[in-house]
């Protein structure tokens, strides 16, 4: 599997504020790429925390960028949720709509929420004792026919995902805008490295809107 | 005065490891820009917490660029610490050496450690009660010759000048490294805004070593 991370991030390297709202930091420009970037992705996955905070769908893409270029038959792509506790409110926009929706999840997750979500037409990929085994879950998606996956964070399962070595590629756009807080989301969270820090190849620049997009490889 | 503010991060935002550890982020020609824009100060300032943490001497400049080339008289260029509680040691390595040090401080500082900071040859200047009011500290200065001011961080005390408005110009050298972690330093910590966010204008952008520098002018 070839796993795609995007972020957008304040020039001080915050996805957020610290109250957590969503707030704009690129433009149309990086804005339609990222809409490229899902549509040719089998699988977009992020974190519960974004589910809890933004309540995004996932399903926005242009129609013009479709995976079936790329050949494959799995479409719309599907939304997957790295969700240890089966936190996703049944309600939430991510299990609405037409787009399949799979829920990383573990045997510490109730029994009761998880078939909860199975009722609301989650498919529930269970790996891991208390946290998600992502190594795991990756793949049994790619059993599914999951094969390029785009992330759209946040900073907890970013970290997660680059603890796991998982990572191929990090595209990052840096926006004009300081949002400052030592208590504010950061594009990798978690308990951070201190040592083998993970290191990374700079593939591309790029002025765009008001900000810069770096793409990086992992090393 | 004109207020230069530089860090280097890594590529998720952090000036260090949660262990607070001094790790090199750029490389050679970075460290030499830094060089370069410290020779022209007319001050170098950073806050105690990078003190306690690095015991810099922010002595080391290249004697090609001297700051004589700009027609100042002041020379080598001062260390000033943000230090609200004269928490700086007596035995720090930026109280030694020729340059002359300020510490910023406050009201609250013990009178004991004024003294001890005074004998140990450091210039204090008092603005603010609790906290140094940076605007009050900076006019004082301003009336020292300090006209150029050159600040290497940590992410408390970026913050503050953000706060205080008093930024013109931030240089950000990203590297190709994930250091993690959501206690980690960031550019840019303190409480963090959660409106009026300072924006920023992008000057520049340049691959250096295995990274990346942005130039951004604060709107």
């Amino acid at each position: 599997m070839y796993v795609l991370v995007n972020a957008a991030m304040s020039a001080d390297g915050k996805l957020s504020s610290r109250r957590r709202e969503q707030i704009a930091i690129s433009g149309d420009a990086d804005f339609a790429r990222v809409d490229r970037c899902r549509a040719v992705a089998d699988g977009i996955l992020i974190g519960v925390g974004t589910v809890l905070a933004d309540n995004p769908s996932l399903l926005r893409h242009d129609e013009q960028y479709g995976r079936e270029q790329r050949g494959t038959n799995v479409s719309p792509p599907a939304r997957i949720i790295a969700d240890s506790n089966c936190r996703t409110p049944t309600d939430s926009d991510v299990l609405a709509g037409d787009a399949k929706t799979y829920i990383l999840t573990t045997e510490s997750a109730s029994v009761a929420r998880r078939s909860k979500l199975r009722d609301a037409g989650a498919e529930l990929i269970v790996a891991g004792t208390d946290r998600v085994d992502l190594t795991e879950a990756f793949t049994k998606l790619g059993s599914a026919g999951i094969e390029q996956l785009f992330v759209e964070g946040g900073g907890e399962l970013i970290f997660s995902l680059f603890e796991a070595e998982l990572v191929d590629e990090l595209t990052v756009y840096i926006g004009n805008v300081i949002f400052g807080g030592r208590d504010a989301p950061t594009l990798a969270d978690g308990d951070g490295f201190v040592s083998g820090f993970p290191t990374l190849s700079l593939r591309s620049v790029e002025q765009l809107d008001t900000g810069v997009l770096l793409s990086w490889s992992v090393e």
